[in-house]
């Protein structure tokens, strides 16, 4: 029997796949695993809205990993927010997992700042600016370590959900897409009011004419491309899903950064694409200003799915900006609350995602202000 | 309907808690964890001969994680050896648990050279000479995050093994064991071919008198007497330990050196006691210069039982020596051996394991000497 979508998950493409992915999924107990990594890269002004300011982006990703870990952050005090004041979108996950009782684990691809917290070390190291052509040192030893990760994570998962938290990500992602010849220019989203199109690909730009490896060399090896103009979260979490969608479904979590992640699969093992899926919100799938329909087709047949995420009725104003297409996404919100829909077989639903994420935003933005 | 213990396993104290403890994980499967830590201590000469002389300590316990995860090592040729040139139990430890496909993790308490190979991070640092009485830095800090990475791990597994690797630990557990007041002199195994008990408590006494806590501090406080004069390996396994067993039953894999951990667990969550088993080899348990029922027992009511290895008709002379009672114990080979049993419901036993054992060594050692 074909499973009914639930009205508080949107199908947003290869609607059969995605069915098919929602029925394995549905009622199985999601393992959610946040890929971080931090860079130079984030630090470029204009670039990234994932901390205060741009100095302090390299806390952003471990006060995540502690806040999904222990419902609160250590190294920080309060919680990552924009520029704005809008709390990271840690905050949505963090209450999907509490809500479905999900395992959490982090994998770090290279951290300037290290987690007070579990995490799965693969001996990575923090990017460097990508304009200097030179971002990331050796990715295939932390792809290859994360990939022994995922598989033994998996060996006792039903199905895992997989998110990321670095800022500055989406312009590395841009980076990667394009120096493998993808069609990238304006598609990746933006956390920023106004998606910053112009500075990303001037960035972009720079980083693949100083790039160590030649425009060849990064077409036909994703490595290479990761290694000139990526960021370390990149091979991290490519490896991660690579190892662990041989065995078990895994929900990629997250926006248009999930795209570069994705081309670098196809690049390696395009077999385990059958295995996963695409989960991220309706502030994605909807932004007129970005196109991850595009850039996932771009890679193959994987289906996208968003969490119908509901702000407009909040009593919060830092949750109704949501609406108004800010942050988006991050921290793999959307698919930790698809996740934690389907493993409650819908009765966890738009509605009492908000009424929980309230709550947490009472208990640690109060403190935080 | 009462279990009825396969030869391959010796129940070697507490016969009744032994039993249901086996029970509980017949035909289960279970997850393999490797506790690894490195100290200064076990450069001290004539402590350890977990490598092949005291300065190469330092790669042991990556190698063995090396070993577990790859079926080879990576950051040292061939595998680790005695200055006898016997290989590193965790030959034994491989072995079993690629004959019942164990997932494996390591988590690391502090390591001075770090595995090519996925490990839980918790940020602490490697183990300083105890003689100094200033032996691991923040013990407490490594204990808090291994026990969210015990309880994570444990929300899908149906239970964990614990092992160790940490060259020099009969030592540091000796000393953790003697700050607590506990009577240990002359109990912790060792896997030279003479136990040097006098070395052992030499270098502990020197420890505790400058010890950068007072006795009574020590006594009185497990994480005093750790950070004076314990390992890294010792908060990190507890921590795990702890963390595990609040959700699933755990095998503590190892010798003397998990009577030091126990402690550790007694000290600060007696509760999780009940789901707990010490599982360890032959070897240990007929060993006459240690006495690990009588550590044990210290502690509480736990079940000791033991992998009853039978190399004396190996064609093997390096896995024949083991019959001598050299090595013993390491990497939690015997609990691994338990597990595999159990997990086939028997049809693992002591002649299945020294076959696979043997081939294990064929294709390490042939390349390796």
């Amino acid at each position: 029997m074909k499973l009914k979508v639930p009205e508080s998950i949107i199908v947003a493409s290869e609607e059969d796949l995605a069915i098919e992915f929602l029925s394995k999924i549905w009622g199985k107990r999601p393992t959610f695993v946040c890929a971080i990594g931090t860079t130079e890269t984030a630090k470029i002004p204009g670039i990234s809205a994932a901390g205060a300011n741009p100095e302090i982006t390299d806390f952003t990703p471990p006060a995540d990993v502690e806040l999904l870990m222990y419902g609160r952050c250590k190294c920080i005090p309060g919680v990552p927010i924009t520029p704005d004041g809008i709390p990271t979108p840690g905050l949505l996950t963090m209450t999907a997992i509490n809500m479905s009782n999900m395992p959490v684990f982090a994998i770090s691809g290279g951290v300037r700042v290290k987690p007070i917290a579990p995490y799965f070390e693969l001996d990575g190291a923090p990017g460097n600016d990508i304009r200097t052509g030179s971002a990331v040192k050796d990715p295939r030893k932390v792809f290859d370590s994360a990939i022994v990760a995922g598989e033994n994570l998996a060996a006792n998962a039903e199905y895992i959900v997989v998110g990321e938290s670095i800022p500055g990500g989406t312009t590395t992602a841009l980076a990667v897409l394009m120096a493998q010849g993808y069609d990238a220019e304006n598609k990746v989203s933006s956390t920023l009011p106004v998606n910053p199109h112009g500075t990303k690909i001037e960035t972009v730009r720079k980083g693949l004419s100083n790039a160590i490896f030649s425009p060849e060399e990064m077409r036909n090896d994703t490595m290479a491309a990761i290694a000139a103009v990526g960021d370390p979260m990149i091979p991290a979490a490519a490896g991660f899903i690579i190892g662990a969608a041989r065995k078990v479904p895994v929900l990629m979590a997250g926006g248009t950064q999930m795209a570069a992640v994705l081309s670098v699969i196809k690049a390696i093992e395009p077999a385990v694409m059958g295995n996963i899926a695409l989960g991220t919100t309706k502030w994605i799938i909807n932004d007129k200003t970005s196109d991850i329909r595009d850039l996932v087709s771009q890679s193959g047949r994987v289906p996208i799915m968003a969490a119908n995420f509901d702000f407009t009725g909040s009593r919060l104003s830092g949750l109704r900006i949501y609406e108004t297409g800010l942050v988006k996404e991050g921290v793999g919100c959307g698919g930790a609350a698809i996740a934690a829909i389907c493993s409650s077989k819908g009765k966890i639903d738009s509605a009492t995602l908000l009424a929980e994420i309230e709550k947490s935003y009472d208990r640690l933005m109060t403190g935080a202000k």
